[in-house]
């Protein structure tokens, strides 16, 4: 199963940039769009309603502002979706974060932190390896790789001092 | 031409009725639905689609929390679209008034206060008496009347002193 | 009908510029002013009092921090008033928006998003359009090409990749 | 000199209350008036404009969410303008207060905390005092008394215990 | 698999019920489990360690204030950790959000809206779904319920005016 | 009498600059002087308690963060005190401003805006005007290049155009 | 040694007493007294200064709004000094949390959770018990007991399922 | 006795820098790490744990967004906690402030300000100085240099007027 990426501009591509990045590094397959729920609204219905059938197992939508494209996917779908709140110029992201978090009882999206484009790519990855044991088995080593990033920081510290 | 009322949930009613009231007052004619961007995005497509040709010209959205309802009318139609973010039991309403004011550039919504469903609808009547004389001249009565409204106030403060 | 645009203060001119790019796309009419609420209270009242016989069909204010300039305006008109909080140096705009679309019952400002001058043109524009088809084909063909705009998203996203 | 107090609306009676209750002990002359930025503007501008040739020493304007009018007020006086911002029923009191303290350059409002009516009126009382040796004298009473009620807090405490 | 449902204090109680009363709906086979971060931070180690010896596919953790339980399980396993921040008697739970949804790089949350038990099942249950086809149609069977419910709420509407 | 400018540190010095040419534009005599609230306690309690027998008749304290300067000072004299709250590094200047302005009853301080040295710097002057007509005709003046001001920003405008 | 306990005003007595309770468990001797920054600074200054010879080891310190208190003390002594922030009528205790914690480099103050009283007093044992192992002692009892009541939680849970 | 000094991450260092320089102004031994509650998890309960055997008297935990590091440590020691939180690159370090700040009941952890390391240092040896006397008089000391350098900071006032 793939993971969908939908951003909601081409000025979001930072973020899904991170994201395919962990997606690679994991072997997982990945499509990649701009969709906005405002100016393409036609074709944010269609993405999300046709996401199963293009093989799809997790949706990941990027948005700034008043962030509904998370809101509008999981609208149309029953796959999870995992909405990224995207800091623009004013407000520092908190709009975003809100209009992404704050969705109404019956339709949820799963938000991570603002600007959170590696996060979501884990989380992605955590949700696909609920029933495949070689993924989840990389993320064991991820885990294991987070203790030996530790690990350097602290010979870097000593150097330091 | 009539103003069309959207409410997100039924427990947005409170809000819809003083709106109701106001364009009554000005002999304006509506319609009023509960449409959920999220668990009926079909129907808020065709609603918003499908507005002009039912003699709609101005649509007001009622909306609380992570509140996509106005945005999501206001991609699928070239009518102004009003909308009232709504208190709900977090957060004080910040999260409903960032989710509609927030929009990003293309596509508008005018927001008014939060719970602000009186203004929504004397915003709405400004919007159709900009063609309309009759209605203009109501709306300076209206403005004459809050004049009013606040010299009673005063006799009011005087009685108590 | 043109559409008048109020600015606090020259510095908000960038807004203004964005406002008058959207406009002239349209063919619409438009006159330009700064006017102050608070160092010229006399030219804010006369100007609303006033902007119906120059032929003014809706009003565009911009304000930054304790914006009182969208208020002062509605106060002394019965046009529809759009405000567009800007941000300044402290708080990020949030001073602004609060200042802007708090508007207390009877009085309603229509609030844009912060710095969102480009929605409040086209806000303006949806108003217009409202009792004035040419505009409102005019308005169809801009959201053709907000589609067309993420379409060319799209090839760029794939150049890249 | 006398402490002109303006409420936005009849509702900030229970704040002026407070200031006229101050006021009356430290024997100041006061007159009392609603007063509406937005709905009354005409009359916002000749009270501010007659104010000292009324008699009036120092201004208290009361107001709640984009609380305009102590700017309003400010905007066409030179006398100094007290602003209390009012707590309403959505966001806390914030809105009021960053409406009435976020005031550009030029036109200043003191303000005190939300819902802050008693230090409004000692504030006022301090502003007079600063040419009025009696009122002054009758300052450091006040002080002396809160002082008093400190050792009264303290009496009850031990009681308790 | 089923789902993990941990609480960081009896006082989550409610929410979790609200959890446990959709798994049920959905046939979902849960565990319950009061654990604190803070209180009991051997079990919850132990506890994210075994979760998937015990079969869990996805582990939802509830908790207000400074809400860390989330990130400690999430530390501590592979599995998908699903956040519900809950609002407590100050801040209106913006700390708890913010403590749950603002994870560093490496280690992710799905958060959803404060005090979101209901979606932080649907969430649950759409993440199981993703290899379980009769999970699926479950979903779907249930997004029709939500349509049927707008469907009922405008009945409803229609009966009162 | 004169004006006493008190800074909680030299980095507040920018602020304290504006307060100074405003005044002397007034002719109006000032003092200024680094006090700390926190470094320097004693200080700020005898410069309070001496500053009416030095001619002092408005106090302006500028401070940062969880800036006590103001309360400190106004704790110690009858003197209208007044506070500026700066930004510093983080929060914008929102946690000098709620340290400014949410004094409790009994001991005001008034607030300007965030960074907001002018208009500290005229409303100490129109607390001197009080008692002062040569002061305010100044003011009047003052109110009048306000006015040019915004003339001249209307001629650029037009210039631009 | 003994913790000091002061309060900003009898209404934060409902707090003094939960850190009352916790020390009197704890064996711990102290002393408690209603001291406000603003409308005693004498005692305040004095109290601060004297309080090593008075044999005190840690001082609390509650305060609400703009809450100068524990700054006020910790200008004044080099004892470590605990702030609790308390909830007031506006702005659920956002302005007392920042008034304490946001301290200027130099003088610090340890901030607890808003309304935190018990933890406060946790702090302060854990500060005399730095050089107390009988205090030590009954801390590791502490923690002990909290591992308990969650036990309990457990129970009850299991019981009402 | 030694300080504990702990990093959530390398990038903390700066603020830790800041630290280690006051800890040797007062001749304090320290120990400095890199420990993350989610990428170390056994780590930071090892060493929370250990702390009192390798003769730690006081722990400084440093750690930005969702700032669990503080609570963690705390959760596993008796030894009195404070956090220091770090702004990152959005929401200016409030997640960061709340995170640490708004413990639950139990378990406090003390939190400066955002970025405040100075400020952790000196209250660490405010701690430690509880007991020993020679390092009280270098506290006094530092309070006397801190009134030196607003003298120094007057005298450069003076030279520049």
């Amino acid at each position: 199963m793939k993971v969908s990426i939908v951003l909601g501009s081409i000025s979001d591509k930072k973020i899904s940039d991170e994201i395919v990045s962990v997606l690679k590094k994991f072997g997982i397959d990945y499509e990649l769009e701009v969709i906005s729920a405002h100016r393409t609204p036609e074709r944010a219905y269609e993405f999300a309603n046709t996401a199963i059938e293009r093989g799809v197992g997790v949706i990941i939508s990027i948005a700034g502002k008043a962030a509904h494209l998370g809101g509008v996917i999981a609208a149309n779908t029953t796959l999870p979706v995992i909405g990224v709140p995207v800091k623009s110029s004013t407000l520092d992201g908190l709009d975003a974060l809100l209009s992404t978090v704050q969705m109404p009882s019956g339709v949820p999206v799963a938000s991570v932190a603002i600007d959170g484009g590696k996060n979501a790519a884990l989380l992605a990855i955590e949700i696909l390896a609920v029933s495949d044991e070689n993924l989840r088995a990389k993320l064991v080593e991820h885990k294991n790789k987070l203790k030996e990033d530790v690990k350097k920081m602290n010979e870097e510290l000593l150097k330091e001092e």
